[in-house]
């Protein structure tokens, strides 16, 4: 089958992956499933994979197949495999994990000790096939389409964990600050609506981007090249600040704005990761507020997230590339020319 | 009254405070208390104050009396209070808080918007008489000296706070690092053994320290001046991780430990402020780990570490030392030359 | 002035309070506040009230002028208070708490140990006058009609706090059955519908309110005097009953369906007091479910109700009544003739 | 192999089980672990599956080996287990659960929807051999006596369950009831005592039970067949009535006390399961407090417990018996002349 891989790190996006033939993955265990790929979600994260910024944090033997977004059709199920059959629909959470560890055991399963990441630390899903395992397929309900649902098991399960851990310390009439209405941010926007009666504002340094999150329910934005975040977030909240902060961005200044933003006791979540954190312990200490780092989400909020959009609650804008396109897809991110998510659809 | 007050911001904590002879305060408003001074702890962070590091953080008008670990025998009453009387020993806590803004409804009195901090925002109890308020005092149980428990009133009560905030993330089992077990850092560790099952790593750099520690409950230590803690840390917890940290010391050094000393989904809690954080977003996501800010603790924490002293579960220990002598205490502490933890008793 | 007073209690509605000319409250503490009542909202609990429900749990002195939903424009305030001042449109939170007790300090300011309650152990809002508390009033946003917003002080308030109780064990695609779309019911429902993604379930014996609920955002109804309600549940959850269930009838009927309609883990919540709980302990063992009391709401959560209001998501259907009537109301609430929510609208 | 079988409901306990000649189980998927049983609890609840009490809540076809509280050594393991190997000694959670299903994938096991509970729904421990799975087994520490450790897998998971529950409302000082100092009640003790520090009040009939209550640490007791039991929780807490209690007894009298001696959002904690609960719904909404029922507990809790008992945390008197003398232990649980717990060593 063809499959889009990995060979060595590189900065260069015209030839990140190369597009090989290689065997079609043997199923080996009993829990194990075989999904053939309708759709697979191109992240900033790849980009990040390729430039080989992960290389120190997780293992990787290259060549590798990327792609860890993937949605498709079952083909086929190790022997023990009760929860889906042959022809299934599904979104496939990336990470497959043990079930048996303590992590595991908590409902932690993002922490499990023995897992394999597809399309990070094993083959993942830009390919006609992608081997995974019965705790990570999700059944999807009736009139959902894999293909656009795909980026759903990576981008959007970030941002809904995200979501999901400031929603527990809103309260109606809150302020919430989203920075960054790009590919997670516009779907981090829409859950913390869904869930939440916060005050939602919305930063970015794009106006579009700032009209999508009104259009989306933010109830203010500010333009960040424009205009100062801490005097917008100061008038917006009487000088107290935000109770939480989705940071999707991660850049030196946005982190850096912590202390002038967040409320006592509230929390900057970093999801994105472009740059640091460099702060005085004492602004922490004064602020009692707390830096949170966030990543993927479980299986069980993944379940959640197909709850929201089946329920019509969350939408995404898709844009389809073949796979032999796959090298310029990764080109057009890198240089922000993507609208909303670009899927990879196998042949 | 005799009175020490900082004049000037100063690194010669030889002329730190002088002793003045100042009006005793008059009691303004209907819910004021005032309470004769038994004791009145001296705390790293008086050592702060002096150097002019919170001038940025909280308003100081000067001359301004210091000492915010206060307990005494209330000495006069507002005209409504209604919880104590003349002639109760008290333990104070250092913030007057409104009790009518949302922060104070919602139980967060650290973030009162109406509040005043003795010692460090109004004048605080290196003095004969301190003015604090009727949400301020806590009535002390039978059988505590006010002397003794004066520390408690900010060293005490902010190593509760972090303890408690650990402990609700601690199963019997989990591991928990103690970094600095000084003046907070012992009564931190007592908290955590009475509140929980978790197995306590103590790190320090001192021997005399860690037998502390030892004696305290610990079940491990590490002395970082000799034994690397991350490697430390991995051989005690199977390479998992510790899930909380609490950091007394705040330096760039135990704050870079934390990605590799921080479970997965964990906690870094930031006390002491000495230094910085300077760490890649990548390493927050990658680990999911907070960095969180801790400041003093409520009003109703206090209580709660009142009935851990009247239980027997939390001993500290203090050295007593003259008004006049109080720019000794300064150096000494200066020099961690302080054993347990001063206590300034006003003539 | 004048002010709608009960005598005796009784089971006649016809004659249930008398209108007596009473003085005008005076201020008594530098905390308390004079409001002028504009509504004053007619509550099922007041029917309760003069028929003698409550004489066993709060004490009682008779004649006392009943009215605990309330909301005017101060006319007066003590000497201490800065929250209002005369003029200033409020909403009357029916508890006046100290800020001193333990609970108060908690933020569980329902629990108050030196609290009156307007209306049920001191005089209430079907007055002229209302004598309350700087800790009991809640300044109006700019647009918010006191008359229409005054249910909101016991009915909304009630109704929210079981549904925040709720949505914190909710996940998005949970089922939520709500038990009685009435006064209570059908803001409870709102307040569901902004703080969730459940899929709500609404109950009720009367058509209409079914139809209610529908345009409030029920996913499903079920008229239970027709269907049977276990049946329901059990097919619109395959068969693992509801996360949570909010009874706001409280029948024998509605609490012994809980072993049949609440899932593993979930909670029947008890806001409705009509009838008694009648069950053997194994059923709670077996299904491992609680009944969950519920008692009004904080302080800080009516503001947050408030913030609901004035954000649009929470609607309330009024009729105005004059005190002249006022036992009208109350004949006409017993025979369940009231369209929404009665207000007394006094001279 | 010799098993001891339920071959028909009975109240006569001499002859409630017969010893049986059975094959021996053999593995059927490549996750299930063969026991050989050192050890198996003999539970109150045993003596009620005898009497038919469960026959209505749990699928249960006689001839069943009953024996919920198993410990031993693996004998043999399914194909792909990785956790355990043939010698290594084990305790075994009752439930063997299928970490597919969504309630598996959250963590809260015991309410996974294709579960098996040994003893209860297939056969158990009172028997040479016990077939369970991987996700039941937990490899005990070195030191830790299977057979001393058996009763833990029920009596003790479900004491450490309720206990958990209850210490993440309990602060330092709170009061929490315990009733029943019995098999369950001595080690939820024990547990609460570990952590928290809340101050414990054991309630019991006997006198014996309160001598071993204080020895493990409750710092008051009350004879509720001498004492009312009422008066003495108002007495112990200034009329507030305690944050929590822990039922172990479930009686109706016990139920029936907790308006009386249940805090303000406090909650009643339902445990044993000998009786009922009838309480008007305005008792609850009155004291806003709750009935929890409580049901074994997850997997990771019985790790928990496991690290609490190689802590020292947690001490078990039992008493050894031979398989053979089943129905003599039955007998004498029933006629409450057991000490501590009573374990079956089969041959």
């Amino acid at each position: 089958m063809q499959a889009a891989r990995l060979h060595e790190y590189t900065d260069d996006m015209s030839e990140a992956l190369r597009i090989d033939d290689v065997d079609r993955p043997e199923l080996e265990r009993s829990d194990q499933v075989l999904v053939e790929v309708e759709g697979a979600g191109w992240c900033q994260t790849d980009n990040h994979i390729i430039e080989g910024m992960w290389a120190d944090y997780a293992p990787q033997d290259l060549p590798m197949t990327l792609g860890h977004e993937n949605a498709g059709i079952v083909a086929e199920t190790g022997e023990e495999v009760t929860l889906v059959e042959e022809g299934d629909p599904v979104i496939c959470h990336p990470v497959q994990t043990c079930g048996i560890c303590r992590p595991c055991r908590l409902g932690e399963d993002m922490y499990c000790e023995n897992s394999a990441f597809n399309g990070l630390t094993t083959d993942g899903g830009f390919a006609e096939f992608l081997q995974t395992n019965e705790r990570a397929v999700i059944p999807l309900p009736d009139g959902i389409d894999p293909t656009e649902i795909a980026p759903h098991a990576d981008a959007g399960i970030t941002a809904y964990h995200a979501a999901k851990k400031a929603v527990d310390e809103l309260n109606p009439g809150d302020a919430c600050v989203v920075i960054g209405i790009g590919g997670l941010g516009h779907i981090g926007l829409q859950c913390l609506e869904a869930m939440s009666a916060a005050d939602i504002l919305a930063v970015d340094v794009k106006d579009e981007a700032l009209e999508l999150a009104e259009d989306l329910g933010a109830r203010h934005t500010v333009n960040s090249a424009e205009e100062d975040l801490a005097d917008a977030v100061a008038d917006l909240t009487d000088d107290e600040g935000a109770q939480q902060v989705l940071d999707f961005v991660g850049a030196d200044e946005t982190t850096g704005a912590a202390p002038d933003i967040v409320a006592a006791g509230g929390d900057h979540h970093i999801i994105g990761y472009g740059g640091h954190i460099h702060e005085p312990c004492q602004a922490l200490v004064d602020g009692e507020f707390s830096f949170k780092g966030t990543l993927v989400g479980q299986y069980a909020e993944l379940q959640e997230l197909v709850a929201l959009v089946d329920r019509g609650d969350v939408e995404l804008r898709t844009e389809r590339y073949d796979l032999a396109d796959i090298n310029a897809v990764a080109e057009r991110l890198e240089h922000n020319e993507i609208e909303g998510r670009a899927v990879v659809t196998p042949p």
